[in-house]
């Protein structure tokens, strides 16, 4: 059993210096099927892990990440490291996700580009980046990868799973294929399908990446990748993932200039500009504009209701015990959704906590430091 | 005085067959001096008439139009046109603005590129278009063009302005600079500033058109437009323009091909995606990306609070009748800053009728047929 993130020691009250490992499988002939038809194989997921497996191997909780994120949701690699992973607020000792009671797993989606095998990997067949010819992925195909991890850490079932936006979807698939591997499911900020509008941002996103003249069919990597396109799509998704409120808090119409008067001209002038700016330039050096692209095309997929009649139908035959947090001010993933999958799992027989909570933050609400948010999922995860 | 556009027939009710006129002032050394401190000159602008002006010239209402619109908003301009102006179902005999009793005038904004002087006219210093040489306006600008426009028509007080989104700020802008020459004015679906995440929107369209390959530092007229930019640009404002609520109408989660599942590519699939697409590629062949630039630009500089204590205090002074109406599932122009408006009109003296409509079709909602909206602009201008 690798324990490799164990702590040496715990700076800012994190789980400390971890690493990231590799887990490689679906070799040929045995490449995974996917939801496509397709088949996809080697595939070397990237995954790191905190706290440590108890001795009958049941505390184990597994994290999904959303659409930017990846396997280091928490801690540091090195002790110089100026930032812990993403979901740090949330996973550590004592924290939501408790990683002195839990052993705590988070791996890289596949199609991603942070180490698992996505767009950007060599593709053995032809020893160049798959670029488009990579197939299209869905939630499902995301999650039986994982399963082949939690397989191979020998883990039967796990204490829980959980995750915010696309790592919600996740977790709730995870309900449905694995059914008996799974205590409890924690589904944050997310929905059972996407609703038109979100699926129009994304699609927007997309078509600034697939026009971006750098973009030249997805085949990139060995000359200039579509910056331009990238930083686009990566501005429209940050308005979406902030409200109206949080802008007016954070921004308001101030302009980055302090001197008063207008520039009269179109270079980057309010505050707001100037957040988005810096959001598309720091997004294009950890992203891979592939990778955006089909992780987009899951979250759109994404529909487990679409081959039964209704959405309870969908989610009969769950076993796990579930807790569904929306946000107010979430216009992207809203309420009324959760809501929605959350009287649908009740529906289906599940037992369900849900809970809508009052933030001015948007659908960023469930990656930013909240007490109330990390007790009610640290609750939810001490009475499973 | 130009009865140009009188009717000679009146096809399906409407204010008939109508001609597109131009007037042009401003000729050098005589340049209009602008809030930037540059001056503009000559200026031409693009204007069309309905109905019959009254011998002592008192029935006359001028109408601003909105991002993309322009002079255009009401009849054919032959027998045979496919699409009549686009408030036709607002504007002609017995509607909203009544032709039957009013003398209505809408102009092309400075900026625009419907025939009106913009950065796609010849500058004449240059003997080419003057791209991004054209400086930059603002609502302020473009109210004082049209206002040289109605002198011009030998108008002392027109009965009333009307305008929706950025129509509706620079109905306010005249009320403002030329408070005893509008009786009334009806502001739609518009906001006295516009919020830092209308701000954010527009920027990512200029970013989008800005960095197209194509786009040349705004000197494209002689090459190849920057089609794919301003197409991106377009396809956000339209997802802001709709609402959750409409989208879910009009097209739901549905695919364009009927034959069930996914296409598993990155082609145009969803039906949202298709109406997106539609959008992008047929605003190109009406629209100037320019323009685009300059317009958005305005709308997003108009402040006229900024440069007093408080909006009332900026609303000192109006001398005219208000009417303001929002939209519930507006989320551009959100009804909380509309009440906001009416409100400090009405602390600053003025006599305001303030309506929230509910309706789902968000911003676009003052662009649509709606009998309500129809009968509440036409009582308001009756009893002016």
């Amino acid at each position: 059993m690798p324990m490799d993130s164990k702590k040496k020691d715990r700076p800012s009250g994190g789980v400390g210096i971890v690493e990231k490992r590799f887990f490689t499988f679906a070799d040929p002939p045995n490449e995974l099927e996917l939801e496509s038809g397709e088949r996809l194989g080697p595939i070397t997921l990237a995954y790191e892990t905190y706290g440590e497996l108890n001795a009958d191997r049941s505390n184990a909780i597994l994290i999904f990440h959303a659409l930017s994120g990846d396997s280091h949701c928490a801690g540091l690699y090195t002790p110089e490291d100026p930032k812990p992973g993403w979901w740090d607020v949330m996973v550590g000792p004592g924290k939501g996700v408790d990683t002195d009671r839990f052993f705590v797993i988070c791996a890289n989606v596949i199609g991603g580009c942070m180490g698992s095998t996505g767009p950007s990997s060599i593709d053995p067949k032809t020893k160049k980046p798959y670029g488009l010819s990579f197939p299209v992925i869905s939630i499902r195909d995301m999650v039986a990868a994982q399963h082949r991890l939690i397989d191979h850490l020998e883990i039967d079932v796990l204490h829980g799973v959980i995750g915010g936006s696309m790592g919600g979807m996740q977790a709730l698939q995870w309900t449905l294929d694995y059914p008996d591997r799974a205590k409890s499911a924690a589904l944050l900020a997310t929905t059972a399908r996407l609703s038109p509008q979100g699926i129009a941002f994304d699609q927007v996103g997309r078509q600034a990446i697939i026009t971006d003249a750098d973009f030249n069919g997805g085949d990139y990597y060995d000359t200039r990748p579509p910056e331009r396109g990238l930083a686009v799509a990566r501005m429209i998704g940050h308005i979406t993932y902030l409200s109206d409120e949080a802008m007016h808090e954070k921004f308001g119409r101030r302009l980055r200039k302090k001197d008063g008067g207008y520039a009269y001209n179109f270079d980057v002038e309010f505050e707001v500009e100037s957040y988005l700016e810096h959001q598309g330039v720091s997004f294009n050096r950890r992203f891979d504009a592939n990778s955006y692209l089909y992780i987009t095309k899951a979250i759109n997929y994404f529909n487990p209701g679409a081959s039964h009649a209704t959405l309870t139908e969908a989610f009969r035959g769950v076993t796990s015990k579930f807790l569904v947090v929306s946000f107010t001010s979430d216009w992207l993933y809203p309420s009324y959704q959760s809501k929605e999958m959350a009287r649908a799992l009740m529906a289906a027989g599940a037992p369900v906590s849900f809970l809508e909570l009052d933030t001015p933050h948007g659908h960023d609400s469930f990656l930013l430091e909240n007490d109330e948010l990390s007790g009610i999922v640290r609750n939810f995860f001490a009475n499973v």
